[in-house]
């Protein structure tokens, strides 16, 4: 079953390694094929923007170094700043515990977000107001 | 539309304010009641974790000042370190541009990860291999 495999790797000490290719059969993909990632700038350490990947997406992720999704909206892989040139040149790609989540670390070319800001989450809550924290750049 | 919220919200200067109640009703909840929260250590900037909120466990977050998630696997509401002590004090909380995820930025006690590990991205791509960086502390 694929949940064991993330079991015997939290009861296993640090420097354990597994294969990667057994580590990508056994992430939990939702429903959809899908496992939400993060885009951490290694940089600044900003967490820049949360989107998915299904298989496919990983593997070219982790072939080309550059960060590539699958985007919901256009049912398509979307190599991130193909068009905008925006690219996330991948420094670290990491699994959570029960692997039903992606962390990858990048050097961000330019501004994350679609609306031109450094990254996505510029919404915050301050009392019971959402102020927008930051302008397109 | 809640979609035409985060839009105009995309569209508005650093500053602007809109009520928090609209925005809580405008996020772009799965078929399931939830969205993807992003816990981030506020002084190490580390990514802790991954888990998911809906509605009611995002207002505890707010109204409380301590991380609540909704557990999928128990099918419950989950204030994180409830049992543990590992609580995460929140220091921020952010939507990203499309309000479909959350950020939230945290002062956690102890391990973070249930794993007893500081955090649960501890399985780190290395070539064609998956390593174990940390150990439970």
């Amino acid at each position: 079953m694929a949940g064991e495999l993330f079991t015997q790797l939290e009861q296993s000490p640090q420097g354990l390694t597994r294969p990667l290719d057994e580590v990508l059969d056994a992430l939990q993909y939702n429903d959809q094929g899908l496992i939400p990632a993060i885009a951490q700038d290694q940089q600044t350490m900003r967490v820049l923007m949360l989107a998915w990947m299904n298989r496919e997406s990983l593997e070219r992720t982790l072939t080309e170094g550059f960060a590539c999704y699958w985007s919901r909206s256009r049912k398509a892989l979307w190599r991130k700043g193909e068009s905008s040139g925006h690219l996330q040149a991948v420094r670290e790609v990491r699994f959570d515990c029960d692997g039903d989540a992606i962390l990858v670390i990048v050097d961000q070319t330019g501004p994350a977000c679609h609306s031109n800001r450094p990254d996505c989450f510029y919404l915050c809550v301050e009392d019971q107001q959402v102020r927008v924290t930051s302008n397109p750049v």
